[in-house]
């Protein structure tokens, strides 16, 4: 029976999301299902910022969503970032050693199906709509998730 | 047979526990059990202000006591913080579209029946004392989590 | 039949590291088998300032040595760091506690028959030679990862 990974991405750092992509393509490599949940900063790493719609947004949304990243080139690291330094470092060094980007993974894992899920509270609490995500998302509830995870053979939380 | 959610909230930033509730809160009503292990700073999500017992604390605990959050309202966000506006502006939103608080899901949790363990050797090393917690806790060790893990279906680490 | 625990350990704070140590120190004291799978910012766990090795090292690659954490001792912590302040109370209270330091579980671990595995991708673009590392690893791709974890009982990502 085939196997399953599930992903809840609550982070939106640069490193975490790399990780949790070579993980979701890795997995799908070896014929696994996949299936990643965004909720709260992870959904950050679905908007690309030529999708961005600042219509039948509140103020605050607005607001927030203008100081927060937009898409997977403006996230920071979660160590050692000393101002873009060191995500400069890591890429440059991935980069010499011929290993994918993040965009290049995160594209890889929708195109080889893995599952991209929006958490429902998230997406409206910070104001992001369906059509801000360039991927096919599913809207899923905490309960959606829960039994999307039931039925994995391994959680993360990331 | 009922299936069972198990956390270790080893962190205490006001984004994370919200997941973390929100996730405990959820699989209360799909009938699933739930374990909560609090271990590190996750201790400090159970202390309330009203409850801090300095009797019996070396100094360094006291010291330790006084500049670590007291509860959940203190709590800082994982990201965006930026000195508080991060978390008003999240906290604001929520509340504009009827999510609810930090502080409305844990007691919510307690009630449901999710069962709230303490790590002993973080207590213990951290000073803080049952009595402190306001909530209904088990003190257990790192052992009796693992154990608690291996009969629950799904096990996070936030 | 045997448990299996399995931690993909990402970060290197030294909070965290604890955690995951006290995790695998307390799997082994009840006979679980226990896989920790050190990738990203985790490998800088394994690494001891006399084993370091410049040679056959790009400049970049130096460079990020230069400036990463050592081997445990150097960590910080993930929250509450305060310049070194709440690493300096949190060790000062465990050992006035008698808990354990970091290097002492690490060692303990490794002596208790904890696997300790590597990750190829994350050695490659940080630099890290096998040789560099005091303990004994297996280097492990994630889709290595991905089948050790499948056949574990609990699998954490910290």
């Amino acid at each position: 029976m085939t196997k399953k990974l599930n992903i809840l991405m609550f982070s939106c750092e640069y490193d975490k999301a790399l990780a949790a992509f070579i993980l979701a393509d890795s997995a799908r490599a070896i014929d696994m299902e996949v299936s990643m949940f965004f909720a709260f900063w992870g959904l950050f790493l679905l908007r690309t910022p030529d999708k961005l719609d600042y219509k039948d947004k509140t103020n605050l949304e607005k607001m927030f969503g203008a100081v927060t990243p937009k898409g997977p080139d403006e996230l920071p690291l979660s160590r050692m970032n000393f101002s873009g330094f060191g995500k400069f470092m890591l890429k440059k060094m991935m980069k010499d050693d011929d290993a994918p980007t993040l965009k290049g993974l995160l594209e890889e894992a929708h195109k080889k199906g893995v599952n991209f899920y929006c958490c429902k509270l998230s997406s409206e609490v910070m104001g992001i709509k369906k059509d801000e995500l360039p991927y096919k998302t599913k809207i899923m509830t905490a309960e959606d998730y829960l039994n999307d995870a039931l039925n994995s053979d391994i959680q993360l939380f990331i």
